[in-house]
């Protein structure tokens, strides 16, 4: 039998322990993990040694190579995120709505962990604990698939927080990793309908595209962020500049980070030329349409692809536009509905652009960098979601859930 | 440029329309299309006799040529069920939460059309203008893609539900149809991510997992329903007698119809003979395992495959079972997570069946076939969900849409 099957099974067996586990269980196990991701430092850091080594062989370095490294530091923020997580209100339980028919049928919708999630993500070990703990604390079981590269630390993580989860009552199987980290397996992964309920991928468009066109099992997509802002005629140019600017270069690398920008025609040369020279001072470079270089001759002629790239850097795209119309019109043919952001001090303009942007998140006067389940008040965060289905926008605990009827009756027939 | 890409592009431009309409608008319109679709009665029944013809030459007989069939009745009946749709409660609009956090940010959860839904059904008229009305009310645009053998008819009805449509203020591109039916065709839609962005199959398991298989697009995955009735030890023979045989007989050929009887064994003796008498009287054929066999010998021998078939006939799978237990991991071993029963009168029991059933209905003391929008008291259903992403169970109007997070600011940034 093959890793995968074999895990699968182990983990479905599990879904069901884990689905009727007290919070008080599931909490002592989290703490649990925290101390022992804290005890087992020298063990983690020595394995993460061996696959830094094996990277630098392969000449990854850059961010790449960051991401994978830990440290004391590192490892202690994971270990708090855990206690952050363990702190968090349980979401499984609740009666959402409860009612009776006139048959006397008595009908609840009940809040349930979603039963086995896959996380298909890169070579980033503190995935593997903080989604490991969030499908935990959800009353779920995961089978967590990482970047080749992060094997070896991955697989001291897991173990380590399968140990502590054990000895804390979870079940055995609750945690799953998927050893083997070749291509196909993963796209094996990618069709375990049998044993896996939902698919998270975590990380680049390039990831999140092959889970998307692969698997068969539901997927939840997250994270691809072209998001727009659109400075409308009637606004507080110094707010427009300010959250172009934090929106754009606050965190480049983020999804929710600005990477176009949109000015209407009104205050195009009032507006551009102090807010592009800023960004321009903070290294970013410009792309822009005709108008735009008319008005600001620094910048780069803009093509029809830069208006689709989600740049993740300290690039933007600068396009002039008519009317709030057309501003609306470009966002829902280019943007990945992910967050955009109108400025305006137009009462009328603020309520077109939040009904007809179609986005998870649609602000008005502010920055799109909040999209974020810590911003949110959520407490925590799995990813944001870019599809329509189950979840929009970022996910928290109770997006790891689903519900399930259920049904008090005495007898009744139909 | 082919049909499918010129009709998504025009659905996704309407969607942007449709998903601003005032109830009143939505309403006028479906009032228009059961008006229209009796008084062009005549010429959907023409159309709809071509389509019998060639289905007889092709030889499709029995219930497949029953449900092409239309006349006066059943077009009223379809009229009748637009109505019905027209008197639901619009769900679009309503901001389900809003909350303010520290920094001032107000966040509203706000419920938005899905935006363009893909249908993909058998050779079912009426479920062209059932599901078209269904995803209008909820103002989304649907792209319709039916059986071959009903294309006359489906042209006739979409052709007469558009003009209706357009002329209560609906805008063009709301009700589309695919008028290629090859094959091909279908599986090209299913991958349409840019213009549709949500399909759901209606139809059998074989058209089913066919979209869950070739798809891109997120599915919602309905219907299949491996049902079980559990008759536990202590409990009220005549009641479970009851249900088993309504769940059983009252309609075998739909999805929340019992497949499966498990008897505990403490009562198996007593209950066996009289239940399933009753049950061979109503030409319901016995496939038992060979405790069963022993206790009622004219039962057939059930076989590996009985436990996971869904037989939508007058067949019924039979086992006797040790314990509550056995019964609960036989059926999150063999069912499809539809609806499953358990007749009890001990507390203990009914509960941990509630808890430990993974499905998206369980009922204590009543029968499956309850699971259905209008018996839930939805006042509608586009198809029951057996998955856990977005929907589980009954699926009404509130089904159809999503959430937006729309986030009034005054100049934040982060």
């Amino acid at each position: 039998m093959n890793e995968l099957i074999e895990k699968g099974k182990k983990a479905r067996q599990a879904s069901y322990l884990m689905a009727n586990l007290s919070t008080t269980v599931k909490d002592k196990a989290l703490q649990a993990i925290a101390e022992a991701l804290i005890s087992n430092e020298k063990k983690i850091l020595e394995a993460n040694r061996i696959d830094l080594e094996c990277a630098k062989k392969k000449g990854i370095s850059g961010a790449l190579l960051d991401r994978l490294t830990l440290n004391t530091n590192r490892i202690a923020s994971m270990a708090e995120g855990v206690l952050q997580i363990k702190g968090l209100p349980d979401p499984v339980g609740e009666v959402v709505s409860m009612w009776t028919r006139p048959n006397g049928l008595t009908i609840g919708q009940k809040r349930v962990p979603l039963g086995v999630i896959g996380i298909i993500y890169e070579a980033r070990p503190n995935v593997t604990v903080d989604a490991a703990c969030l499908c935990l604390k959800a009353g779920n079981v995961v089978i967590l698939r990482g970047g080749s590269e992060a094997i070896n630390s991955n697989t001291t993580i897991v173990e380590i927080m399968n140990t502590a989860a054990l000895e804390a009552g979870l079940p055995e199987g609750c945690i799953n990793l998927i050893e083997d980290t070749r291509r196909e397996t993963a796209v094996e992964m990618m069709k375990l309908n049998k044993y896996i309920d939902v698919l998270i991928p975590r990380g680049g468009a390039g990831l999140i595209q092959t889970v998307v066109n692969n698997s068969t099992v539901p997927v939840i997509e997250t994270g691809v962020g072209n998001c727009h802002v659109y400075v409308d005629s009637d606004c507080d140019l110094q707010m427009a500049e300010d959250i172009i600017v934090n929106a754009k270069t606050s965190r480049p690398g983020v999804c929710n980070a600005a990477e176009t920008l949109l000015v209407n025609r009104e205050i195009a040369e009032e507006f551009l030329p102090r807010a592009l020279n800023r960004l321009k001072q903070l290294n970013v470079e410009i792309r822009g349409c005709e108008e735009v270089r008319k008005i600001y001759p620094d910048a780069l002629p803009a093509t029809e692809e830069d208006w689709s790239t989600e740049y993740l850097d300290y690039i933007l795209a600068v396009k002039v536009v008519d009317s709030i119309d057309e501003a609306i019109e470009h966002i829902n043919e280019y943007g990945t509905r992910h967050s955009e952001a109108i400025v305006t001090n137009n009462y009328a303009h603020s309520q077109q652009f939040l009904k007809q942007v179609d986005a998870a998140a649609v602000y008005v006067n502010a920055s799109t960098r909040f999209t974020d389940g810590f911003e949110f008040g959520f407490g925590a965060e799995i990813g944001i979601s870019t599809q329509k289905l189950h979840a929009r926008g970022p996910m928290g605990l109770k997006e790891l859930t689903t519900i399930k009827y259920i049904v008090y009756g005495n007898g009744q027939i139909r």
